[in-house]
């Protein structure tokens, strides 16, 4: 069976005729704008070796949790597919992933595939069980073309700047082999210190003493892991760096006296930290990694509210991050206290918080970021990275926080080739946001154009400080 | 006063003359498939005894918590209608209701009832205070006549397939009646184990001990009480039973050490267990469900969250069921760990969530659904089982879970004639969302008609094992 | 650089034009109807002493937390605006507050200011650092005269009623002022009690001491105490209120014997209680406002949920109302229980719900006030009053609850000028919200235009008694 594939010059702008219009126009001054992706989880190396991609599953399907999770859902074996085995014959995988593909009707996933596709591969057809092989061989012989290579794509795709998530173990080298290359590319490392501010973290203990190592600090002691720490953040801002990254399991956050958080300190290097000590550790290294930032100037990310690795079968089996991730229920108004009673006044420190809870738009986050000064909006993330998560979260946070407590699209993924899709897909969403506020007169249009810029562009950069 | 009843035929369709010319062609292809309802509460005697309903208040009014709850709301009270009396007389008692039918405006229950009056009982003028005597005078003539008894009405519904809610202790007798009649309408009985498995119910000792005697088993030992549980799941599948269902407070479960859960029914056979005892009984017993359905095949349901008899006094006064039941704040992603831990895994088993909290749908349920092989979503449920409910539900469920996470409609009902007015409703909110797909460009025209059927039937066939 | 001011006569109206034409037609039928202001928090002092408003700053700027916090949220430094302070030149400080005016895109913060800069002061340019004068020189013209004097305003404002809202410890002088006047206008104040009634509120215990002077009882016992409080309530009603407000920090009610409830009272006279105790000393306090108001008729308001004074720094340097009140999750269901488990079924009584919290709006509020006659449902509420927000809160709550549990709209505000374009902002909104109903038949055109004329104008009368 032979569609076409669905990818129309109009989709996702407002079906009203009159809105349409007034959305096209808007989206047609900002389409082309360079794209900005201050945060995301794409391999340096692609860009450092700049090596050809291996073949399309290997490509598409085996790292993309947004895809094999589907099909698991649907009794797919993760082992068919290639995930954690080294033996699969990716052509059989790839055939079963096309097999699967109508599993995408209605989700953001085909939105991307279908523009990746498109207007990368030239594909006109949609994927299925009979064009499973003609897919195959088109990607698999362009991936090794010269145009098809990491840089290559990343200056075709318009990039001016993308943003890694790195240990703040890592070496950077990838980061400094792609500086001293003489590509024109722009590839920063973004500092995620998870592995040494979370007790809880496979590896702590070890991690801490490699952190020592590394910095020539003593980090048994709490000063000595704190310098440790600094010298780090030292380290990423002279490779690049403009921001942190911090992955907690909630938003808590704490400011405990010198005494208790050393001891606790003392503790977690034994490993001995129970569940509620572990959380005011993290909590606690918040508040100290929001007045380093004050000090050394890099922007804060938080993304809270994710029940990592809940599937516990295929956590044994697979380990992190094959789409057993799950959201749930946030707090921000007390779990952010501390940290905001010590520093959110401050208007020279950016804090960008995001959530997987959307009923947190309204309630506490819109109202804590239109007042505190050390508080922007991050975009809609992960799960609500899609058509109706982003114009829910425009309806829900505009009213309160205004665009100018945001901070334009972040797209948050490790699938390189979807960044330029995933652009478009925000852009298209506040564009067509914009032309209703137009339409029933809320915005003029001439300043609805220069907010599209603003959304697309200038606030992305001005809050990464970019 | 008389005015036109409210019901026309583009009802609900989308208000854009593009979308709606497409809704309404995707609802045509749907509008006249049989209906399955494979999870309601209507009464199985009326199918055996077949004898004509009494009036039109003991029909409509009297049974309908979503009618009088209303009318009570704005100070009519209920012995006036009917409830819990036996003297009232009909005639009144429907004046009072359509003195104040005016309260339904824009709500789901006005959309039902002016579906049947027009097409059940060929009624043009809306109900009120002018024309309620001519309404209950046609009713009453009509409810005599064999084209309205029940099964007439069933075939005339053109319901291919109709499961009840059945206690355990249940001797299924009018489904054999039905079963043995030569009627060809399929009724089917549903395994509904709450008196039995929660500790909390009333009379639950009682109907332990009853169960035991039912199935010739001991059941005051825990071993016992499994196997009159397995033992009579069996006497539902031979009765036709597909599936289980499950009204917990919350969606608590637990999988305890078998020492524990002995010790837990031991006490809970003397009456003895705390409220936080009982939690932890049933939450077990839900993971014991799920093994008896990993090896008998029945798909499990759980309806968690909603607050029982929150009226004290019209609990006092009238029993379960007077329209006192309270959704509250549900927790899925800690609650179904245990379960999933166990059988979450297993393609070959379903268990279908339902919600009366919303804020899940995004959050939890669709990331749940769209990773497990053993979750499925059911679909928005009794206050939300509406125009707005049915547009929220797939907004924030189809971007992560796509549509064959979930299993079509399910009418959930005990007033029958509402049935065809039901799946109508979900008929056509549902080829409103498809169309808006359609018209911006996330799916195509064909898929979308290939969706309609998925939805409106073929996926509720397979999600049931109908 | 001047711009046009955004003000359309179709603004806030749906844009498709078979909906737009239909809501048109609904808003003209209640554009001009007058206003009822049933609950708000304007300075009864303006009435009674009509003395002009100072300037432009003092008006709009510096008593306006909407506006303050979003300038604060970009780093503008309070006392610029001369928030607290004395010496801060106003018309530098209206300088900085335009400079920044295009933060508001997107708000209702510049629909309300835009509907008062173009009705009531005829300036059709909008407001950015180059008009910035000339706002100010129009306004502060425009202020002494006597068009432009409270009471002019109140009356070309189309006012019926205007509730202000008052310390159970306030003498009413100025209403008895406006009463005395012989002016026409309707100023009535509302019974808030919770200086008195809530243990942690300032100065709570000397507070009781001054309530006991003032009604010459004697408050050191709960007798006493409670005597005073229905004096209080009596003198209230003498002066023209008909409704009572509670601003607690949740929905918790108790209703606990009276040994106890007497021990809470003696250790709160000595400001011993904790925080449980102090929540259950409010607690009791609602179920005992609310059987005063059986008895005394007292239409009883409930604004729960708001985390006040969240800003640590911003509270000790400026006090209260600085724009760091933050939405927390708010919890109904089983907090309002005892209440309504004493009053809940009492037809007579009137509480009126509101809420910071909007995933309460469907999972529990709707059910609420569509089961229990004494509950009805406040329009949505200060960052929630908004046209994002009044569509979330027509959608969630009239399918469970139907329009006749809601009781029309409150502005809430103390921006006295803001008055009509807020209540514009309702009608426009709820007659969009009618007019989709009526497109997609749901509702009858005619029923439509009453449904119109109750949410403007009569729901709130009657709920209110007024």
């Amino acid at each position: 069976m032979h569609r076409q594939i669905e990818h129309h010059p109009d989709r996702l702008l407002p079906t009203d005729k009159t809105v349409r219009k007034i959305a096209r126009t808007l989206y047609e001054g900002v389409q082309n704008l360079p794209i900005i992706s201050p945060h995301g989880h794409t391999d340096p190396a692609w860009f450092a070796t700049n090596a050809p991609f291996d073949n399309p599953t290997d490509l598409f399907v085996t790292p993309d949790h947004y895809i094999f999770r589907m099909l698991y859902s649907q009794g797919v074996d993760l082992a068919v597919l290639g995930v954690g085995q080294t033996d699969t014959d990716p052509r059989k995988a790839w055939g079963v992933f096309a097999e699967h593909y109508y599993l995408f009707r209605g989700t953001p996933t085909r939105i991307w595939m279908n523009y990746v596709f498109k207007t990368v591969f030239n594909i006109d057809i949609e994927l299925n069980t009979d064009t499973a092989d003609e897919y195959y061989d088109i990607i698999a012989a362009k991936l090794s073309q010269k145009e098809y290579l990491p840089r290559a794509l990343f200056d075709r795709f318009n990039i001016e700047l993308l943003a890694t998530t790195d240990s703040p173990l890592d070496d950077l080298a990838h980061h400094k082999t792609v500086k001293k290359s003489g590509w024109a590319g722009r590839v920063i490392p973004t500092f995620r210190p998870d592995p040494v501010v979370d007790p809880e973290f496979e590896g702590f203990v070890a991690n801490i003493a490699k952190l020592g190592e590394i910095c020539g600090e003593d980090t048994s002691s709490y000063a000595g892991y704190l310098s440790a720490l600094r010298n780090r953040r030292a380290f990423f801002i002279e490779n690049g760096a403009t921001a942190t990254d911090h992955g907690h399991p909630t938003a808590f956050t704490a400011d405990l006296p010198k005494a208790d958080i050393e001891a606790l300190f003392a503790k977690a290097l034994k490993g001995g930290l129970n569940q509620e000590e572990a959380e005011y550790f993290r909590g606690h290294m918040l508040t100290e990694m929001a007045s380093m930032s004050v000090d050394d100037g890099l922007v804060m990310q938080i993304h809270p509210g994710s029940y990592r690795n809940h599937n516990r079968q295929l956590f044994q089996k697979y380990g992190r991050d094959v789409g057993a991730d799950i959201p749930v229920s946030t707090e921000y108004v007390h779990n952010l206290k501390a940290l905001l009673d010590k520093h959110g006044n401050d208007p020279e420190l950016t804090i960008i918080l995001f959530t997987l809870d959307e009923t947190t738009y309204s309630r506490e986050l819109a109202p804590l970021a239109g007042h505190y000064p050390a508080l922007k909006l991050g975009p809609a993330w992960w799960f609500h990275d899609s058509p109706e998560g982003m114009r829910r979260y425009r309806e829900r946070v505009t009213e309160t926080a205004g665009f100018y407590n945001t901070v334009g699209f972040n797209d948050d993924t490790r699938a390189f080739l979807s960044i330029p899709a995933r652009h478009d897909v925000a852009r298209r969403m506040d564009c067509s946001f914009l032309a209703h506020l137009v339409c029933d007169h809320r915005l003029g249009e001439t300043e609805a154009h220069e907010l599209a810029q603003d959304l697309s562009y200038n606030l992305v950069k001005s809050a990464y400080k970019l």
